[in-house]
């Protein structure tokens, strides 16, 4: 009983609200999702790798994919680039393998006008102020970066009726068994499965 | 992050695709679910308990419950009655809690139109020759009631389309996973709780 087409499912959420620490835990284990690695111009951070964590790019190189149209959403966040290449996700899709998107919420909105039957999920943190104190302590931040972080997460936050689901990132454990629910839940929706029972049914 | 009303699940199928076993081994693990016991009119299977597997009922008793409106639905499969009490369930949901009911086809048809908001999940075999041979292994049947179930089942197939997940019970604990999974994943549906995040986020 194999899906067609794979399901692209879209992680997103505020800035700081821990995003990459979930997406990691979840690939740590056993999974049949493929993740689709962004590109980005910002620095790395501590412990980063090019080509795992991301693909880092300089803006000329960035721009560059952006003319060629090889990036599905690319958008522009606290002063860079953030992008998700193109043939990675249509070819997985097309394998009927499933993908997994972790990005920024501006780019997600911009998946969903390209791939409105993704699955999107917002991650939220359990209250502002804690987000705040993630932002702060992560110390790679001047205090005008951290009130401008804040800033855009109160908006993001209003971004959520855009999204399928909401997870709370109470405890990572806790984010990571909710995702793969999502996941496993998805493949049993009746409008994406019903019609390859019946013609199973019908073949006996 | 609590919700303000429980969420009713119904689990149904088509007769002899398990959903009592399904059922029980779910409730033999860990759960918030409440489990809603139904009413019916046939006679016990070895090893049911009244008050445990069902309420055992005469034709008399269940009759005037339905005239005093008693419950949520009934139905009466393949000469007997099978039917929901409505206090249990009307009660629970009130409380914040889950409910879980395992009914028959025709019953979870008559729940939707009570409850649109429940999540209605069909339990369903790997084949209907599997389902075939479940039905002709339970020993318990005449051919002639074989051969009607069977009639039976492949008209509740066609009623999948109700129904908002569909399950495969392939092995019992992989269906009982999933229908743990799509009871998380429903807890996350942003309809359901954006509200309240976005209140307790107002709230800092």
């Amino acid at each position: 009983m194999i899906d067609e087409k794979g399901i692209l499912f879209i992680l997103s959420g505020p800035s700081g609200v821990g995003k990459g620490t979930v997406r990691k835990a979840l690939f740590d284990q056993s999974t049949d999702l493929r993740y689709s690695i962004s590109m980005t111009t910002r620095n790395p951070r501590e412990g980063e790798v090019d080509g795992t964590d991301y693909f880092f790019k300089s803006r000329e190189e960035f721009e560059k994919l952006i003319s060629e149209g090889q990036l599905i959403e690319h958008a522009e966040y606290v002063g860079n680039y953030y992008g998700t290449p193109r043939q990675y996700v249509e070819k997985t899709l097309n394998e009927g393998k499933d993908v997994f998107l972790e990005i920024e919420v501006q780019g997600a909105l911009k998946v969903r006008e390209n791939f409105p039957q993704g699955v999107f999920i917002f991650l939220i943190p359990p209250s502002l102020e804690e987000l705040k104190d993630r932002i702060v302590n992560r110390g790679t931040e001047t205090e005008d970066k951290v009130k401008n972080r804040l800033h855009a997460a109160k908006e993001e936050i209003d971004m959520m009726d855009a999204y399928d689901y909401v997870v709370v990132n109470d405890e990572i454990d806790n984010a990571v068994t909710k995702v793969q629910s999502i996941v496993a839940s998805e493949h049993c929706k009746r409008e994406r499965v019903a019609h390859q029972y019946k013609k199973a049914l019908e073949d006996e």
